[in-house]
């Protein structure tokens, strides 16, 4: 099978084409240009350079959310109107277990945090087995940081962070967890759409997946007009 | 920092802009095309993608080898001619220590195989603690793939295999190592510039790097032309 895959989750845009095999090809690019700007001439690029017959995919991968609302839903519109012009499935992969997939097989509980302002993060908790099985021990939430990094010093073990919320809580990251905690490089650190399509292909051999019509961006939290509005600081 | 990174020592070609936090951008391909066709177009479209003045790079980082031959010299030479049209150093990464990079922080041991043909592959033997130091257990060498096999079933471990060498040797690595082999998926199977723009950033760290003139790619095996000379076997 042949994915094409795709990350608009963050302030990352990635593209890639993923079989079961190999990364045909991958196009990452972590710059303050607006994914509408960036996503459908790097998806081009792609297509060009692999001489990629889109009739050829089995289906579209996008990072599904939680993450930057209008990155999400730039994201899925995308994957939604290629799905349905190829009439071909869309599987939704959760962006944080995405992200995880970096470190598969990681001896450390993996954290990938994501900055969701206000002193909270889109986190998630990741356990590996030697085979690469990955276990989720705490399921994808928004959380603030200081009671995860309360949560996550139960552990006493060895944690990789990851992810855009690394930077903005290095510090309290460190104070909290001293010598537990480790950072992932920098080719590990963000989304990849290829972990995405790597991710898509065991959730769609289980049957997981959805299609054009259907598929709905995992936001976790309402957006800030939203919740403006329900506070009644929005007047019509 | 800010480094050039480039990985053409095998079928794929893949460049990428590092710095310590991010990797601001990547572009991967594992396509039948040539690395002499796709290199340079690949490198501009992320220049022109991230607007990226050439002039605030620290260094070019390049993957050194082994591989192919003609991938290595294509690849050290578009260093080459970047380090001295810019004045700035070539950090050499070794082609293997970049794959085991992929996965850091792996508590199997990690096995990175590269088809060298006649039964034999380029390996290395890597072990990875907690906090991401990377332990060179076998450094690269080409070595019969039964003998490598042989070696690897005295650590009665779990080992990660990836690089090009898998697909190859499959059944003979199932079947030597039975439960205890695990390979890699695809979005962390082969070389990224990634990776190496990664490594190259500690071993700068560590005063560890050349320049255009002094590099040299790291053939670890002479070519066959030159093994035909030395055999008699090329009449001048």
């Amino acid at each position: 099978m042949k994915l094409l895959s795709i990350d608009a989750s963050g302030l990352v845009a990635s593209v890639a084409i993923v079989t079961e095999e190999c990364l045909i090809a991958e196009f990452t690019l972590d710059y303050k240009k607006t994914h509408s700007q960036t996503l459908m001439p790097m998806l081009d690029k792609l297509v060009s350079m692999t001489e990629l017959d889109l009739k050829s995919l089995t289906a579209l991968a996008v990072s599904s959310g939680p993450g930057s609302f209008t990155g999400l839903r730039i994201g899925s519109a995308t994957a939604k109107g290629l799905a349905e012009a190829l009439e071909i499935p869309i599987i939704p992969v959760p962006t944080l277990d995405a992200l995880a997939y970096n470190f598969i097989g990681s001896q450390n509980l993996v954290v990938p945090i994501m900055d969701a302002r206000r002193e909270q993060v889109y986190t998630g908790i990741y356990e590996f087995k030697a085979n690469g099985d990955m276990t989720i021990v705490h399921k994808a939430c928004a959380m603030d940081i200081h009671e995860l990094l309360s949560l996550l010093s139960n552990f006493d073990t060895d944690i990789t962070f990851l992810g855009d919320g690394v930077s903005v809580y290095l510090t309290e990251i460190q104070e909290s967890l001293k010598e537990l905690a480790h950072f992932a490089p920098p080719h590990l650190s963000r989304q990849r759409a290829g972990a995405v399509g790597a991710l898509a292909i065991n959730y769609y051999n289980r049957g997981i997946y959805t299609n054009a019509a259907r598929h709905r961006p995992f936001y976790l939290r309402l957006s800030q007009a939203e919740r403006a509005r329900l506070q009644g600081d929005l007047k019509p």
